[in-house]
C-alpha cells in the first residue's frame, strides 16, 4: 500500500480544482487595525489592509478586552491546566457562563473550546438524549452544525435554504410522535442574509418541534445589547438553544450554548466534546468576559458597523461590481463564479493593491460561486473604501469578470 | 413531546448512578502553583492544594510563557479574527508549527484549537482520504480518537489494551490489501501506564499499517527535548502521525499533528474541524511556542517531575493505599471502585484537608474502576505530600475503603 501517493493524490486534487490553500502569513499591529503586515513566502514585507476579518467590530484591539486579558494572565497564569470538571473550571469560567446566560435571557450557559465545538458537541448529543430525535436543517447551515448532526446518527431533513414552505412540507411528512429540532442560523455569513426567526419559530410550535439557532455571525453586532438577531426580533425566549461564539465580534475564541438550565444541564453532562478536553484559559474567559460586557453597552459601534457596510454596498453597486444582492447584513459578498479566477484577483488585490480579501471556495461555498467576502468593520474609513473600490473596478476590467448580471468570462 | 421531562430523565440518570459532576471553582494565584482558592457555591473560600491538574509541569506559571503571552496581546491584540484560511494565520502560527515539527523531527506540523479536535479531525478525514481504511484503535483510547474513528464512519476494530498479540490477531484478519492504520497512545492518562511503541511499530511494518500515537499526556515529559515516548524510545520517525496538546504540560491551549508534509498538507485541505473554525488567538500561540522552546532546553525539570511522582508513589504504598501497579509514568491512579464512595472521599479530601482532586468516574472511566488520580507536579513539596498521604490514610480508615489488594465495603 503506497500511502505517500494517496495523500498527494488527495492534495492534487485540490489543486487541480484551483482551490489549493495558501494560507497569508500575518502580522496585525495593535492599535493599527485593520491594518496588518504581510509576509510574503520568501520572507519579503508588504503593509495591507484586511478586508476579511471576522473580528467584525474591532474588539480585538479594545483595549478594555486587552487589559482583561492581561489582567487574568498576571492573576492566575497562562492555561486552566485541565478539563472543566478536572480542575479547569476557574472562576471567569463561571462569571463568563453568568453573563452569557444574562445577554440570551436564558437561566443557563454553557461554554466550549470554539463556536465549531459547541455546535458539534451539542447536537450530536441532542441525538443520545431524545432518543428517535428527527432534525431539520437548512441546507446551507454551517459544517459545524452539519457534522453535528451527521454524527449524532439519528434521522435528519434538509430543507431549502430558508424556505419554510419547504421546511413545513418536511415536518408534515414526519411522524408526529417523535421529537423534532429545527437547527438554522440567523446571518449565513456567505451569503449575508438573516432568516425568518419569527416564521420558523411559528412552525416549530405549530408541529412541536425544538428550535436551535447558531447565531455565530450575528453575536455582539444585532439587537440593543448585542444579543443577535434574536434579540433584534424580540424572539429569544421562543428559541430552545442558542448557540455563539467568543471569536468573532467578541473578539476573543470559544463558543457556548445558552438555554434552559436542565438542557444546558443534560449537554454538560453528556457530550463528549464538552467533558474530554482542556478548558479555555482564563485569559480569554476574562477577555471575553469583558467583550461582552462592553457590547452591551456600546450600541453606538453596532450603528456605526451597519453605517460601513451599507456604504460600502453602495458604493461597490455604483461602480457596477457584482454585490451579492442576498445581502441584508454587514456582510458584503461580490461574487466571481470560478475558484481560478477568484483567487487571481484576490492575489492581484494583495500583491498589486495591498487589500486582503481571501477567496471564498468550495467547500466554504458551493463550486460555480466562488467569491470575495468583504466584513467592512467600524474602523475601515471611507479612504480605505474607495481604494478598495478603485482597485476592484480595475482588475474587473482587466479580468474581464462579469459585472452586475452577468458571470465570469 | 415534553422535552423537558427527557433533559430531565437524562440528568437524573446521571444522579442515579452517583457520577453527577459539580465542578470545583477555583482561582490559581500566579507563582503559587499548586495552590488554589476554591469558592463553594454559597461564595465563601477555602486555600487548597490542587492534586489533579495536568499542567503538569508548572508551565502554566512560567514567566517565560507568560511573558510571551502578554508580548503578543501588546502586539497583535486579543483574539486571531479569523479562520485559518480567512485571515487567521498569525506568524505565530506558522513559527510554531515550525517548531512542532522540529520537535518531532517531522517536515511538518498542524495547529487545531484542541487535542481533542486534532484527534477528531484528523482520524475521521483519513478515512476520507484513504478510501477503505481500516482502524486498529486500544480499547482505552481517548474519547477524542473514538469520535474521530466513529465518525469516519469506516471499519474499524478495537484491540484489548496494550494487547499486541490480539493486535496481530485482528491485522492478520483483515484483507490484506485494505489501507490500515493502529491507532494508541503513548501513556494512558487514567491507567499511567505506557504503551509499547517499538512493539506496535514492528506489527504495524509487518502487516503494511500506519501509526497514529496520542502524546498528550507525554509531550513535554519524556525525551531528552520533551518530544515524548516516541522520542524516549528513538521511535519518532518510525511513526506515522505523531498528535499531542499545547494543554497540559505546555500549559496553554490547543492541538496537533506532526508528520510528512504530504500528509499535514492533505489534512489541512479537509479536515472540517480545521477549516471551519477560528484559529487560536496570538497570545496562545505565542505562548506555547515559549512553553515548548523551554522545555526543549530544560531536561532537568522532566528529571524532577518524575522524581516526585516516584516519591508519592513510594509514600502511598508505604500507608498500603491501593495506588494502581499498572502506573509507570507521572500519574499516580488510587483505586476506589465505586462512583459514590469515590465521591465522597474526594469532597472529604477538599473540604476537610484542602486537598483537591477530582473523582474520576464513568465516562471518563468503566464503571466499577471509579479512582483518584494524582498528578505530582515538580512544585509538590515533600510536606505537601506527608499532608496528602496523612489525609487519605484518615479517611481510607473511615470510609472502610480496601486497601491493596481489595475493594470497598
Ligand atoms: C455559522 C458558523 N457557526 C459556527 C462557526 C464556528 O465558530 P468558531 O469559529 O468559534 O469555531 C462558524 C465559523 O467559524 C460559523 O461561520
Ligand atoms: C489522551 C488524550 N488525548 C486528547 C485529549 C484532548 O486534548 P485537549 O485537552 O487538548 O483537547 C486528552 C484530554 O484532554 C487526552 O487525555
Amino acid at each position: 500500500m503506497d500511502y505517500k501517493a494517496a495523500f498527494q493524490t488527495a492534495v492534487e486534487q485540490v489543486r487541480k480544482e484551483g482551490r489549493y490553500r495558501v494560507f497569508a502569513d500575518l502580522k496585525r499591529h495593535r492599535g493599527a487595525f485593520p491594518r496588518a503586515t504581510w509576509t510574503r513566502e520568501d520572507g519579503s514585507e508588504r503593509e495591507i489592509v484586511v478586508w476579511c476579518s471576522n473580528d467584525y467590530l474591532g474588539q480585538g484591539q479594545n483595549p478594555v478586552v486587552i487589559e482583561a486579558m492581561h489582567a487574568a494572565i498576571d492573576a492566575t497564569g497562562t492555561g486552566s491546566g485541565g478539563t472543566r470538571n478536572i480542575s479547569g473550571t476557574t472562576h471567569f469560567h463561571v462569571e463568563l457562563e453568568h453573563e452569557l446566560a444574562d445577554l440570551h435571557g436564558k437561566e443557563a450557559a454553557l461554554l466550549f473550546t470554539s463556536g465549531y465545538v459547541s455546535n458539534e458537541a451539542t447536537l450530536s448529543t441532542l441525538y443520545k438524549i431524545l432518543p428517535g430525535l428527527v432534525v431539520f436543517s437548512d441546507e446551507l447551515n454551517h459544517a459545524s452544525m452539519i457534522s453535528g448532526i451527521r454524527n449524532g446518527g439519528g434521522k435528519r431533513h434538509i430543507y431549502r435554504h430558508n424556505d419554510l414552505a419547504h421546511l413545513e412540507e418536511l415536518l408534515l411528512a414526519a411522524d408526529p410522535d417523535a421529537p423534532k429540532l429545527i437547527a438554522f442560523e440567523s446571518v449565513y455569513s456567505m451569503d449575508g442574509d438573516i432568516s425568518d426567526i419569527p416564521g420558523t419559530v411559528a412552525l416549530a410550535k405549530k408541529y412541536g418541534a425544538m428550535t436551535y439557532i447558531d447565531e455565530v455571525h450575528a453575536i455582539g453586532m444585532y439587537g440593543p445589547r448585542g444579543g443577535g438577531v434574536a434579540e433584534r426580533d424580540g424572539m429569544m425566549a421562543e428559541i430552545d438553544i442558542i448557540e455563539a461564539t467568543l471569536g468573532k465580534a467578541f473578539g476573543v475564541m470559544g463558543g457556548y450554548i445558552a438555554a434552559d438550565a436542565v438542557i444546558v444541564d443534560a449537554i454538560r453532562s453528556y457530550a463528549s466534546g464538552f467533558i474530554f478536553t482542556t478548558s479555555l484559559p482564563p485569559a480569554l474567559t476574562a477577555g471575553a468576559l469583558a467583550s461582552v460586557r462592553y457590547l452591551k453597552a456600546h450600541d453606538e459601534l453596532r450603528q456605526q458597523h451597519q453605517e460601513r457596510a451599507a456604504t460600502l454596498k453602495k458604493m461597490m453597486k455604483d461602480a457596477g461590481l457584482p454585490v451579492m444582492e442576498s445581502s441584508v447584513s454587514h456582510i458584503v459578498p461580490v461574487m466571481v463564479g470560478d475558484a481560478v479566477h477568484c483567487k487571481m484577483v484576490s492575489d492581484m488585490l494583495l500583491e498589486d493593491h495591498g487589500v486582503y480579501v481571501q477567496p471564498i471556495n468550495y467547500p466554504t461555498v458551493p463550486r460555480g460561486t466562488e467569491r470575495l467576502r468583504f466584513t467592512p468593520t467600524p474602523f475601515h474609513t471611507d479612504e480605505m473604501m474607495r481604494d478598495l473600490v478603485g482597485a476592484l473596478e480595475k482588475l474587473w476590467a482587466h479580468c474581464n469578470i462579469a459585472r452586475l448580471g452577468g458571470r465570469a468570462a
